[in-house]
């Protein structure tokens, strides 16, 4: 999608982050859960958190991550009551909390900020449309691979053995964002270890083989 | 979600819809394929419409009905260089259709209409997150009656013999609706025939028994 931006950042924001609540979270802990009222956005300062849907069995996807600059709770502003996610840190984060009323208020009479959250709305959207095309079409493999590439594309770092995502991960983590049991997750990565495609280390994973990567996403 | 029309429907966008093109579509004839350059939006004016994704393969999934009075191509809006979409008619229909740049150009100076618009993204991210829930959570009965219940709300009339859903509707349809494959949903049409909680005639389903038929959605 050309003139958009991939991240989940709004230019401009500053002064209304001013206003804001600051808010310390700890690693794993929860920042709100599904059916918690949905009364602001969040924008992290620092850190990262993750997304997921939790069915009343227990089982998770995980939607998407917002790293720092990047904001979440975004559905406040549009009429959301109660949070439809699971919203945790995984790594200690700092957050900024603002209130939907005043944010409401503050990009009502800006129309640039406001087309600026339509494009992130856009953006959701695409992922969205992503994960349904994933688990409609694709079998656990490809949506390992295409998972990967994501991270790495966002997240990766390149080192002499190859391109690290950059922070802590593991198998069942990576099992919830493909929507797949862990156990499957754990067999597609150690095949694509024996390939060569892939290294794998406690709680860290390195891509060395992008193009055998790619070749495992199947058609796009 | 409350505050927020359920139709994508957006009010005082009719001196707009006067700038655009009217096109009569015949019915089952396609809109734009996955990859036509997306620079339109299009309006409703009489007719429905059906948004789904193919996979090479040919599988299909079908994301959105779009009926009178309501809009799709949205993305456009939002940067979108080719559709990800297949559009098709499914009824005799016609369209007005608005060059990307005019709606822009129209929308932002107008930050209440790029608030509706926000407002209609934040419903297609409601309807996507449940079908990436219903995909990853549910299995093929409880995605069929949820499914129908939308049907049942959105286009359902009133019979004497139960709830219609007031258009042509092939077991295929409902198929590519819930993600699955035609004979496994018409088993679970079946299914639910045989217990009393639908009728089913030529291209058209009647709900008998709307109680019953929330039981097999499961937990929500």
């Amino acid at each position: 999608m050309q003139n958009v931006q991939e991240k989940w950042l709004i230019e401009g924001i500053e002064p209304l982050l001013e206003q804001g609540e600051r808010e310390e979270i700890p690693a794993r802990e929860t920042i709100y859960y599904p059916g918690t009222p949905s009364t602001s956005v969040y924008f992290v300062e620092d850190g990262k958190v993750k997304l997921s849907y939790l069915d009343p069995s227990g089982k998770r996807i995980t939607l998407a991550l917002r790293a720092t600059g990047e904001l979440f709770g975004e559905m406040a502003l549009v009429g959301e009551q109660r949070h439809r996610h699971h919203a945790e840190a995984m790594e200690d984060s700092v957050l900024i909390r603002i209130p939907r009323e005043r944010m409401l208020h503050w990009v009502r009479s800006r129309p640039d900020v406001l087309y600026q959250l339509l494009q992130l709305f856009g953006l959701w959207i695409r992922d969205l449309e992503e994960i349904v095309e994933d688990l409609a079409f694709r079998d656990i493999q490809a949506r390992l691979s295409r998972q990967l590439l994501r991270l790495s594309h966002e997240y990766g770092v390149k080192t002499k053995d190859g391109i690290l995502i950059s922070f802590r991960l593991t198998h069942r983590d990576l099992a919830e964002m493909i929507g797949s049991a862990r156990e499957n997750t754990t067999m597609a990565l150690n095949r694509f270890a024996r390939e060569g495609i892939l290294a794998k280390r406690r709680y860290q994973i390195i891509i060395k083989d992008v193009d055998g990567l790619k070749e495992k996403c199947g058609p796009s």
